[in-house]
């Protein structure tokens, strides 16, 4: 049966990056047993030539985009369900041999030292069959994790809203950063309240929860503001999202 | 002694907007005496024409930014301390007669619904007289508060970069918001990433866990976003701050 999942399957992670570590230890932790292969081992890990598909239930690609097409060819055909972890590559890119195909793709920052349990990320999942994308959802939720269908054709747009809500942000977090360093103060201090804007995140349009001079109008703060910002690069970072602001609150400066 | 704080002194709040409402009921759970007063009361305040200041320790104007000359003006002078609550205003604003000047600013987006303790608000103080401060810092220590000194140059720079970290921030999390909707996608699905960046805020420069296509200088996937975005607007929101990110780390498109 296609819909019955054992928590304690065989997975093998291919690749020796961030995903791949982090994985192997969470997934461990879960009871699943997890072989690490890599093109190029260190001690501990296998050589990708010797990996038998037929020993494992699901096999996940956790090498660069550039790298997929190339290692899904070297995995032999097999009725192993074959899956990468990116955000930014189609199921296509999977070598066509493979007659199942997945995506399981958590939509977190991999970073070598992430301290999170597999529960907290969500994982983004589709697959070129339904009764393995079931199959997926029904894992991926054994785990305790937070399983999302994501099509190909919304992918690019939730990468796209992850860049403009993550990485933008964390770009503003470092001109505050560098703001108050400048004035010996900690961006601790703005924590409670960046956090509390995280808090209703869920709850619709976060438009609505808008405040500050761009929202008011408040030419006056926003010229003192220009005049305070050191280079013309971050004044036009300080224009450009006031006038954004604006342009959705239908205000004008 | 200026420094001997009573928790349950009396303290008097001027106005009847959000700040005003909040810190009435807040304090009140803190076992602080507080009363009410207001340029036009509603039921259950008092006319701001009868407060006696000799009767308080604190005086808090809790009123617009334009309001905070005239109101301060109508307060008979008094050994009682006088302290307004903004970000955007200096101590000088305050009438000249009162000997005892002071800010008492909460660095908290002051919503009608806000649900959160005084204890997680910063406070940022300033006052004419170091007593005072060190009364003022010790009485919010009493409160749980946690008490920052934010002087008047410094106090522009910190309302600049909380403009940048959160009204910013949040109007990205709205151009998110219309993304994912757009694919039946929630924003929900982006909050454990951006709880993240959160998490290690105080811990050095941002940029540091800066991520994505702006820092990899990918232009495959930085085209493909710019031709996914819908208008001419957040077309040049994701152009800025991806050469701000570029511009940080030294990269070039």
């Amino acid at each position: 049966m296609a819909t019955f999942v054992s928590m304690n399957m065989a997975v093998a992670l291919i690749g020796n990056g961030n995903v791949a570590s982090y994985l192997q230890q969470s997934l461990s932790k879960e009871g699943v047993n997890v072989d690490l292969y890599a093109r190029n081992p260190r001690p501990q890990e296998r050589v990708l030539s010797s990996l038998d598909p037929r020993s494992y239930e699901l096999i996940l690609l956790c090498v660069s985009d550039d790298a997929l097409a190339e290692v899904s060819r070297q995995i032999p055909a097999s009725p192993a369900l074959v899956a990468h972890v990116s955000g930014a590559s189609s199921l296509n890119v999977l070598a066509e041999k493979h007659s199942r195909k997945a995506i399981w793709y958590p939509l977190m920052s991999m970073r070598a030292d992430l301290q999170l349990p597999i529960e907290a990320i969500p994982l983004c999942l589709e697959a070129s069959r339904e009764e393995d994308l079931l199959w997926l959802e029904e894992w991926t939720r054994g785990l305790g994790g937070r399983a999302y269908r994501v099509n190909s054709e919304q992918r690019p747009f939730l990468h796209l809203a992850a860049v403009l809500a993550h990485n933008f942000s964390n770009q503003l977090y470092h001109l505050a950063y560098t703001t108050l360093q400048e004035q010996q103060l900690s961006l601790e201090i703005l924590q409670p309240l960046l956090e509390q804007s995280l808090k209703s995140l869920g709850q619709g349009d976060p438009a609505r929860q808008q405040t500050g001079p761009a929202m008011r109008g408040d030419r006056k703060t926003i010229q003192r503001h220009l005049e305070l910002l050191p280079d013309e690069q971050s004044r036009q970072v300080y224009r450009i999202m006031t006038s954004s602001i604006q342009k959705t609150h239908e205000k004008e400066l």
